[in-house]
């Protein structure tokens, strides 16, 4: 299993359901993996990834680039708590909660990010195409599924 | 032309493209029109919206409810420039930034939106059944496709 061919196919045999493949992908954050967060995308050229309060960053050279530049810091403290999928034969969108936390100067800080996944099924198996992360709020903010002013 | 009925079907009509449905989507914005809104969003109970800063919103309920709420201060000023797009025969992704207007005690207020709204082809035509848009920003953060390294 030392053959990096071994390997590779091990990981792609993993990824067989968009769950697991949004597995890898938060294994690749805790781990600082960039070969690993890389084997989790799409090679398509219209990947998109946003971080929060950052640009949006298209293609996998620069998406690439992105993770390599937030790894110089190591690997990112991040748990994820899976909210809700809307999937089909092809296609899944799934919406998270990521609760990340930071050694800052402060001591021990902790942000809530809303994030939005997509991913496709290609002859590979299912890979992610879009990661959409709004900026980290200091609350977990509950979601609303009914409107405020139904009477129960 | 003037029964309700032919309408909805008019508009149905004009959703069989994904980016029918995405211009639906803004000029109902535009227009503060929350049926026209509705005809845009799948009747999916797994729909989702993010407005910016905003926790997420789930269910047809819940997203009505949210954008009555956005059209109460009327239409709102946006407009929509297509960035990217990734598209297969039954799912598209779209990547926007949204130019958002509003007066304000400080007068006029500009910011600039990123968001993703992904697309699914139904019996009824394409519909949205996922708007994320991230906090707003003073400038317009152009895309990164290139890793800023790179030489030329």
């Amino acid at each position: 299993m030392n053959d990096p061919r071994a390997r590779k196919v091990s990981q792609a045999a993993l990824m067989s359901t968009a769950d697991e493949t949004e597995a890898s992908f938060y294994e690749a954050m805790q781990t600082g993996d960039l070969e690993r967060m890389m084997s989790v995308w799409s090679d398509d050229e219209e990947i998109a990834c946003v971080h929060p309060g950052g640009p949006r960053v298209i293609g996998t050279v620069a998406v690439r680039a992105a993770f390599e530049a937030v790894f110089v810091n190591g690997p990112v403290h991040v748990q994820v708590h899976h909210v809700r999928r809307l999937e089909t034969a092809v296609c899944a969108i799934h919406h998270v909660t990521e609760k990340v936390q930071a050694m800052t100067d402060q001591g021990l800080q902790t942000a809530y990010v809303i994030a939005t996944n997509v991913f496709m099924r290609t002859a590979l198996g299912w890979r992610m195409v879009a990661h959409h992360a709004s900026a980290g709020l200091p609350q977990d903010l509950p979601d609303i599924t009914e409107p405020p002013s139904t009477l129960h």
